[in-house]
């Protein structure tokens, strides 16, 4: 049966996260809803990573499976996007090779989180920028930041107890100055366990606002005590921005 | 009577426009409110660029005279942020000089406008560029805009007719390729009159997509003539960037 790969961006705003529950609206039951509209019989998707409630992507990857083969790549995209509204948009359909799994074929996933140190927000930018209005010691965080690369147990960075292991290999954890605008961090892993974006970039704030000191980053890091780390930041702020795969993912 | 300045940004999306209007949510309503409840009396207030609805601010200038001079400024600038919430935000509240008007003043606005050619649009910033979903043929774009330059009439680019006259000084009129974001228009002029971005804007979509011929920009220009532009790009792609004075208008 031939598998297909959707690359989508949402505004995470009105939904309850990407993930289907039953009576809430969420990213993943208006999309599999608009597939089973265009597309015949029921639509089961697979995604390469379940956001929550108010988290953003603008480089999110779907794939399912479907017996049809024969029908128009682009003619299907363009028929979700008008179907789906404008907190989704469908950017690309295509086929992907056998086996293709959104979710278990990814191997890195890159995250991006948006902090506005200002004392007044930007009102066209507040639905995907955390406005903290003070300024942030961003020297000091990007050290800490260091002590977080590699392989290491995040289990005090996960905000739920992950099913296996909360071993995981950051590969990527950047503060940029916005020139103009926002603070940027980047986050790049093999996979993140619950909330550990989030759970992460407050720590770097706690640690940028003189509320966590960068000395104790070590223990932690080593404690891996959900109690280890003060603040979450909020959902909003964060966008998943890109996700890899060891091949293409394309037919 | 001291003259104070507030510099203000915000999201255009859901007032009737920056001018107050009688039974509609404008920005200058909601402002002069916020103003009346922290100070005493009725404060009325001149503003640099009379935005229209959907239109955006980030750098707009107001001005208001009052006689209390004794004032906390910073502690003024957040109350009324407190007061006003996240669709307006004050930057700043400064004293000005003596005989300081916001309007009168001012020497040059500047405006952004956005416009998105990827096919499906960006959903975190689709309430602030226009998605066209079409490539434009930028470079012709910009010769066309520099036709524009200059002192000129612009009658055929205002949506009204202006009380006086329709002479403008176009200081800057730049097309720039997004890096990986939207194409930007940058604007520049002594002053605008009605819907003047807008319309050079869609004039400038229109060259850009084949329907107007770039041969024709002179005679469009010297037409003087509002129907010889057939495109007003939409209002929520504008956003007022900056005002110039001659004087910082600080006191």
């Amino acid at each position: 049966m031939p598998t297909y790969r959707l690359d989508i961006a949402y505004d995470g705003s009105g939904f309850s996260g990407y993930a289907r529950q039953s009576g809430l609206r969420t990213v993943q039951g208006e999309l599999e809803t608009a597939l089973g509209t265009l597309l015949s019989g029921t639509v089961a998707t697979s995604v390469a990573g379940r956001t929550d409630a108010g988290v953003h992507a603008l480089g999110q990857v779907v794939s399912f499976a479907h017996d049809v083969d024969d029908f128009d790549l682009d003619r299907l995209r363009r028929g979700l996007n008008g179907i789906l509204g404008p907190e989704i948009s469908v950017l690309g359909v295509s086929l992907a090779t056998d086996g293709f799994d959104a979710r278990f074929s990814a191997t890195w996933r890159r995250y991006r989180y948006l902090i506005d140190t200002s004392p007044a927000p930007n009102p066209l930018t507040r639905g995907h920028v955390w406005h903290v209005g003070r300024a942030l010691a961003l020297d000091v965080m990007s050290e800490v930041a260091e002590h977080l690369l590699g392989e290491h147990d995040f289990g005090s960075f996960c905000r739920s107890v992950p099913e296996k292991s909360s071993v995981r290999r950051l590969d990527e954890l950047a503060i940029r100055e916005g020139d103009g605008g926002p603070t940027e961090v980047w986050a790049q892993a093999n996979a993140f366990c619950h909330q550990m974006v989030r759970s992460i970039v407050g720590y770097l704030y706690d640690i940028g606002r003189g509320f966590s000191d960068p000395a104790d980053v070590e223990s932690v890091l080593a404690s891996r005590d959900r109690g280890a780390v003060a603040t979450v930041a909020p959902p909003h702020g964060l966008t998943l921005w890109a996700v890899g795969y060891d091949e293409v993912g394309l037919a």
